[in-house]
């Protein structure tokens, strides 16, 4: 019986999170107050965010301590385990070993609370009493409703309308944690109220669901507001995923040539591969990090690295990335946690310096991973998700056409029981590949403010 | 920091099933043929059933080999986690300590693919081509789905209709996995056929359901039946849960006053406890097992102890059981895996010896203790499971009373993401006590025909 399981005790788990900007090459650009277009400080984003977060989003240090009670709350799923994809292996006919680490263990179904514990845990140290957020697909907005449950704050999503109607189980979900959860645009903020003036019918986007949720937090004075990605101090709680790879790939001795991760904002591909640029960066490693990504979205593979907004209504700070636009709406995929038109800046100047690939797949090849996948390891992934098993479907079939015994880690971000809509729809053969067009891009992007 | 969880490797999993027939203190009766009412041997089972089962379905052997071909598939998820409930602990204020075992890791959701799993390896290994059955939550029939899907058979699911109905998502789960599944009654048997004449707004039960797929298996010479819970040989293959549970109370030194489970058809409840009762029974622990049921079908605690059929049309074999009545017709309550009319012959027998209690609960009570351990513990839990929270929950809670420091074990049978709309309900004050009226229970058993 060969053992498929790698289980690190909670004993070992990591007690710091690692953080990428003590060893970039290349130092970030700064965030930019959206008014005056100069460099953001701390006073930019106090009214959103506890000081606590924002000298994390600023941090040189390497090496920075998860609190206790974070920790504590961890323990409920983590360590996750890592397990070796004999099955998937076998099934392609690949020399190539297979790992996946396995985020779907959490409560929520995805990696995303491994950031909003940390962020509940911040802004309850804050004295703040609420939190505002946005949700994609609804796995980030499961899982801060998840962590201000347990911390006793309030929760107020704004869940993207394509979502909304595609996953009424989310929102469920959400409200059974004690969330409130509204179907973004809402008339509830300026923000909504301008898109459904112009769209009455707008299946909305991730851009404008942070303005709302934005504009809720600045006018409240209880209220903070939590991001389930792109940030700097997000990709920072997510590399407890990687580091915790690194235990495990010790304990079998083993460690990756591939290291493979959706990227939608970017927080579950940077949590699993950090540590290991960590290791590329200082050690010389030779290791493929490849962020994933729709064709319908491509951020990085068709985007410009420029300063963008955050959001639709331009209540960020601009923020130097890879964009297609904030105006850009994604055409709505399944995958609603990839339809972000930016890139986390890390991730985005990480692929800028090219310590980092990226590729971007239609949606059938992507669901034909997911299906290849659930029928052979058994567990149904997130179509998000998906885009990983794809990525690392196909390179473990690149090793087989080269003979190659590689090792190939890949982050199973999340679980897809809230998204059988969208399995339903592929076996009826409903489900097409979707590629935006080059010159909606271009446009989107030239219509950009210059900085 | 508190160590949540207490974890064995795959190499210390168990090898063999512990068969509670070598230890009971009277014997079982045996199964009638459902014509003849003369004991069944195993030939009257032999059309839907491999010999391998069968022989198990009788065994009197005390240990059982698991296959290596079964525990490969096991080590997919197993052994599962045994979670310390601190955070339920400490809401309750009690005393006294609660474990639970996470059977909802498993890529279907529940504790079933312990048997699924087995049964579809014995299925091929007899050269079977397809097997059929029943569902009734969708739990069993994701199972085995999922089960089929390793073993490259065919898998035909009649799905009660009314959670067809409310959970769409569980049959595009076993879609997914690549079975065909039919909302029960359908008009493909004649026992869907006679229900549909009768009553055309039928919303079928278990009973009915098992008729259709043992109709359907009887009738095609390449199709078993396979059955999830009841019979003999599947409350032995999830022994593997309490046997599992017995290594992990070992690893911290501890050993359970109580062992809770629910109990439809007693599977989830008869996996975790056997073990136990073996100790019991063997090495005179004290320790008290409780099955806990629904008011709205209480098997155990209203029932009568007599031979009956395991299904509406007749078609099975009688066995000796607590029943409500093949006739019976339970409510459409949330937790469609508690409406079978009858119970396990082994633990019918076992509570007829008083070696395990049982208690039932009303449906507002038990979504409150599923709340309550969704926002302490974080996990989502079945409708079904509910019914064990809400028993362990009243333990403690008589441990608080008592000032006792316990020890209370409950089998987590499963995860509630396929029942959100029951969550739904709930938080909407739609769901409230059924309790089924002791004359109707009476009628239906004195209908019952005397052997």
């Amino acid at each position: 019986m060969k053992e498929r399981k790698i289980i690190l005790s909670e004993k070992e788990m990591p007690r710091k999170w690692y953080n990428i900007q003590a060893d970039m090459p290349n130092p970030m650009q700064p965030p930019l107050n959206p008014a005056t277009k100069k460099p953001a400080g701390p006073d930019d984003l106090s009214p959103i965010f506890p000081m606590s977060l924002i000298e994390q989003e600023m941090s040189q240090e390497r090496w920075i301590d998860i609190p206790e009670e974070v920790l504590d709350i961890y323990t409920l799923w983590r360590p996750s385990p890592l397990h070796r994809a004999y099955s998937l292996e076998k099934a392609l006919g690949t020399p190539a070993k297979i790992y996946y680490k396995q985020e779907g263990v959490s409560p929520a179904g995805s990696h995303k609370p491994n950031t909003a514990v940390a962020q509940a845990y911040y802004n309850k140290q804050a004295g703040v009493k609420r939190l505002s957020t946005e949700t994609g697909a609804g796995q980030w907005g499961s899982a801060l409703s998840l962590a201000c449950n347990f911390f006793g704050l309030e929760c107020t999503v704004y869940m993207v309308k394509v979502s909304y109607q595609q996953k009424p189980y989310r929102r469920s979900l959400m409200e059974t944690w004690g969330a409130n959860v509204f179907a973004s645009p809402t008339d509830l903020t300026q923000s909504g109220r301008d898109m459904l003036a112009k769209n009455p019918d707008s299946m909305g986007s991730l851009g404008l669901a942070i303005s709302e949720a934005v504009e809720d937090a600045a006018g409240r004075p209880d209220t903070n507001y939590s991001l389930g990605s792109v940030l700097n101090h997000v990709m920072l709680h997510q590399t407890v995923i990687g580091l915790e790879c690194l235990e495990q790939f010790k304990m079998v001795n083993d460690y990756p040539d591939y290291v493979i991760g959706c990227c939608g904002g970017g927080s579950n591909f940077a949590g699993i591969s950090f540590p290991f640029i960590h290791d590329k960066i200082r050690d010389d490693k030779n290791i493929t990090c490849i962020g994933v990504e729709p064709k319908a979205c491509p951020t990085l593979t068709k985007g410009a690295f420029t300063y963008d907004f955050g959001d639709v209504a331009k209540y960020t700070p601009m923020l130097m990335m890879y964009t297609l636009g904030h105006d850009f709406m994604p055409p709505g995929i399944h995958a609603g946690g990839l339809r972000y038109h930016g890139e986390s800046p890390l991730v985005s100047q990480l692929y800028k310096d090219g310590l980092i690939e990226a590729r971007a797949y239609g949606q059938e090849g992507v669901f034909e991973a997911a299906l290849t996948f659930a029928r052979t390891e058994g567990i149904l992934p997130a179509p998000e998700t998906a885009h990983a098993i794809k990525g690392a479907i196909d390179v473990a079939l690149e090793c087989k056409e080269a003979k190659e015994e590689k090792t190939i880690l890949f982050n199973f971000s999340g679980h897809g029981h809230f998204d059988l809509t969208a399995y339903d729809d592929y076996l009826a053969g409903k489900i097409k590949d979707i590629e935006y067009p080059q010159e909606e891009i271009d446009k989107s992007i030239a219509s950009l403010e210059k900085v």
